[in-house]
């Protein structure tokens, strides 16, 4: 699947998003290697720290379907353009330094980076 | 769905758990008003803090399919009992507090409480 | 020092937090077992998941100069009374289960709960 | 004050450490624009996800302090050299993108980054 496709995926997805602290809703889309998608969406919490961005939602679906692979991420926000915050950066690179990271205003004008990029110097145990 | 089923879904989900760091594998099904089930795994990271319980993945699984509305939670662990932490209590709470929480070592031997007594004057902005 | 002491503690804290999310300024004072107070803030984050409360601030200030028994901690906010949420909950029951939690809209109006009874079936590994 | 300097204030906060479950210690110095040093060690939970990192721990201190203008943080670890996770990342963005980032497996092979470099295309509300 090509990156505009699994764009448009992530902006379906948005929809469902449960964001009424922050208005600002996010829809991920995730390839695995084995060429399946899951989408996520961002849920936010009456306790912040308990929020769950789109792209963890996309990831934790995939894992607890069996995957451990992944090729890139789509993530498309209510609000233009949206690299991952730290927090995914950190869950994304625990699976892997390869996978691409897509993300743009709107399908015509998408960035990619590589997680290695987004996480210099990444921790792993 | 009654209780034992739902439990048996969660125990089955289990083999899927990411937890190369405490080798504590947790499964969780979540039956939404509906009647639909999302299962779900726990994820560890690296960094500690980006783990993520199989209760939450179970619940962004259904919100990210557009489900608000949630019946009962069952909880197996390759531990034995396995009531939810506090984190995900807090994020169980925020979708209402009728939900009912089902764990036991076995199908045979269920516990269960609402989450309101799990989370005794919760906190909801 | 007792409770009345001790929320005024926590209210003087509150003029420190970071809330510019929420606008919700949260303050905490924790009272070691020997007897010194720690006080906290909430700090909330852009990527809402990162925000840590005043009472885990308050927590890991103690603990960071070599603390791990304590007894009481009050909490007050900008919107009356605080019960924490379920991650601080979970948090402060790592340290034992005998910890007070006090908070109300004023000291004249305190309101108190063990943590075992906030975090009922408190899980720890 | 020199990097060596902060990084040694890090080695020396590192033995407060509460990591039961990794046994991986973790000590963060932090010096504000102002020229004051906030310390922090790394603080474990039985649910991982409640875990605070020694960069969140020193950040928390200082800000429930009134600071909000940060200069340098040193890194030190019971495992060497030790580059923030990003969900420290993500928490020190917050504050500025001009952050000094100082770690080494001792004081005499120090490397450094700015925060920009390690968390690129960083996300801010």
């Amino acid at each position: 699947m090509d990156d505009k496709s699994l764009f448009l995926l992530a902006e379906d997805a948005l929809q469902n998003a449960y964001a009424p602290y922050s208005d600002f809703l996010v829809g991920a889309a995730l390839l695995t290697k084995s060429g399946e998608v899951y989408t996520g969406v961002n849920v936010e919490n009456s306790s912040f720290g308990a929020t769950i961005c789109a792209e963890r939602t996309a990831f934790v679906k995939a894992i607890s379907e069996g995957h451990r692979d992944f090729e890139t991420i789509a993530i498309a926000s209510s609000g233009g353009k949206a690299w991952p915050c730290g927090i995914c950066r950190q869950f994304m690179y625990e699976f892997g330094d390869e996978l691409t990271v897509v993300t743009g205003p709107d399908k015509d004008h998408l960035e990619k980076h590589d997680i290695k990029e987004l996480l210099l110097e990444g921790f792993r145990l």
